[in-house]
C-alpha cells in the first residue's frame, strides 16, 4: 500500500507521497513514490506513484528511455520535448498502457494485481501548475477547483480532514500542515502507509522556488504535530456536550 | 453501503448503525441496520447488519422462523433457547451458511456480490455484555479488551478518531458522543451512508434499562455536535505552527 497526496490551490501546487511499499504483511520495504522527472527552468514535472511497484518503475524508465517513435520519426519521444502538461499526461498515460501489456499481463498470468495510479503535476516554464490523476488503463481526469485535491493508494483514512479543510483559497503552510494531518490519520489505523514522507512545494509565482523535502521518520516538526492534533481531538472531544438523552 | 459500529467497554456496549441501503447510485433507499431480535429480563440480543439486504434480511427471516431441528428432534431451533451469546454466535453464523447457500450462490451465478458482515452484541441475564463480529462464511470472532471496537461496512473514514479515541474505559456518554463523531466523519466522505442512525446503549448494570434511539436527518444534537466539530477541527488546524521550512 502506499498513500500519495496532491493538491492544486490558487497558491501553488502541493505533492506529499509516503516511502513504505510491501509484498505481504512480512515483507516492507522504503521506496521513493515521489518521482522529479523534469526540473528545469521550461518544465518541471513530479510524478507520485501508487500501486504495483514494478509496474511503476516500469513506466518511469519508459519516460526515462523515450517511448517508441512516431511514425515518420526515428526518435524516441520524451517528456523534454512535450509542448504542454496536456502533452506530458498523455505520454505517461501511453506508457502505463505499454506497461500494463507487458508486466501487468504477466502479473494477470499469476493472479497478481498490477494496477497502478499516478498523480502528475508540475508546470511548463510561467503557465500556472497543472495537476493530473492518471488510472491503470492510460487514461486520466485533471484537478478541477471545486475539489482542488486527488488521493492515490490508501485514501479513506486520510480524506475526512482534508474534506473538511482543504479548499481552493488555502495558503501553502497550511495546506502542507493539513496534507501531513492526513497523512498521520493515514499512517496510524494502516501499517502500509509509513514514513519517511517526501513533500514538493510548487507556488504559483514561477520565480520562487519549488520546495522539495523529505520528512524523516524522527522529524521533530512532524511529531509534535501528531502529538498535538491528538491533543487538540482529545480536547475537542471533551469539549462536546454528551448527549442529552444520556445524561 | 453501510456503517455499523460496536463498542464493548467497561461500562457496557454501545452499538450504532446508519439506514442507508444503495443499489448503485440511482437506487437510494432507507432500511433499519440494527435488529432488536431479542428483549426479555434473560436475554437481549442485537444484530447490525452490512452488505447484500436480500442476505441480511434472509437471515434475521430464518432467524425468527427457526433454523432446521436438530436430529431427533422436531423443534426449529430459535435464539430463544441458545443457552449463551456464544450459541446465538453460533446460530446466527449457521443462518448466514443457510442464506450463502441459496441467496448467495443465487447472486454469485449473475456475478453480484452477496457478502454481509454481522455485528451480534447482547447479554444472557446478568452476565456481562459481549459482542462479536460474524463474516459471510458464518464463522465468526468476538471482541477483545486490546480493541474495543468492532465496525462492519464503510470503516476506514470514521476509523481514526476511534483509534485515536477510544479506549477500554471511554464511559459510555462518551463512547456514544466519539460514535458519532466516526458516523459524522464517515458520512461526509461516503453518500452511501447516511442518517437516521440508530443507537443502542446497554449498560453494564444488568438493571439499567436499554435505551434505543433514532437519530433523524434533524437531530439538533447530532447537528450540533457536527458543527462543532467541524469548528473544533478548523481551530485546531489553525492552532498547530506551519512548517518551519516554509514559513
Amino acid at each position: 500500500m502506499t498513500y500519495c497526496l496532491g493538491m492544486l490551490l490558487n497558491a501553488g501546487l502541493v505533492m506529499i507521497a509516503d516511502t513504505r511499499t510491501n509484498a505481504g504483511v512480512d515483507n516492507f520495504s522504503s521506496y521513493r513514490k515521489l518521482h522529479r522527472l523534469a526540473d528545469r527552468r521550461d518544465r518541471q514535472i513530479f510524478l507520485a506513484s501508487s500501486g504495483n511497484l514494478s509496474m511503476s518503475q516500469s513506466v518511469i524508465g519508459l519516460l526515462e528511455e523515450g517511448l517508441p517513435p512516431a511514425e515518420g520519426s526515428d526518435q524516441p519521444r520524451t517528456l523534454d520535448a512535450a509542448p504542454s502538461m496536456f502533452r506530458v499526461a498523455q505520454l505517461i498515460g501511453e506508457a502505463v498502457q505499454i506497461a500494463s501489456h507487458t508486466v501487468g499481463e504477466a502479473l494477470a498470468e499469476i493472479n497478481l494485481n498490477g494496477s497502478l495510479a499516478l498523480l502528475l503535476g508540475g508546470r511548463m516554464g510561467d503557465s500556472k501548475p497543472r495537476l493530473f490523476l492518471i488510472y491503470s488503463a492510460g487514461n486520466f481526469i485533471e484537478c478541477q477547483p471545486e475539489t482542488p485535491f486527488f488521493q492515490i493508494g490508501e485514501t479513506k483514512y486520510g480524506r475526512p480532514i482534508l474534506d473538511r479543510a482543504i479548499t481552493l483559497d488555502t495558503p501553502l503552510d497550511e495546506a502542507v500542515k493539513i496534507g501531513f494531518l492526513s497523512f498521520d490519520s493515514a499512517m496510524r489505523s494502516n501499517l502500509a502507509v509509513a514514513r519517511p514522507l517526501d513533500l514538493m512545494v510548487m507556488p504559483k509565482d514561477p520565480k520562487a522556488p519549488v520546495l522539495t523535502r523529505r520528512i524523516e521518520r524522527d522529524d521533530p516538526y512532524f511529531n509534535n504535530l501528531s502529538e498535538s492534533w491528538s491533543q487538540y481531538l482529545r480536547d475537542a472531544t471533551k469539549a462536546i456536550p454528551p448527549p442529552p438523552f444520556l445524561s
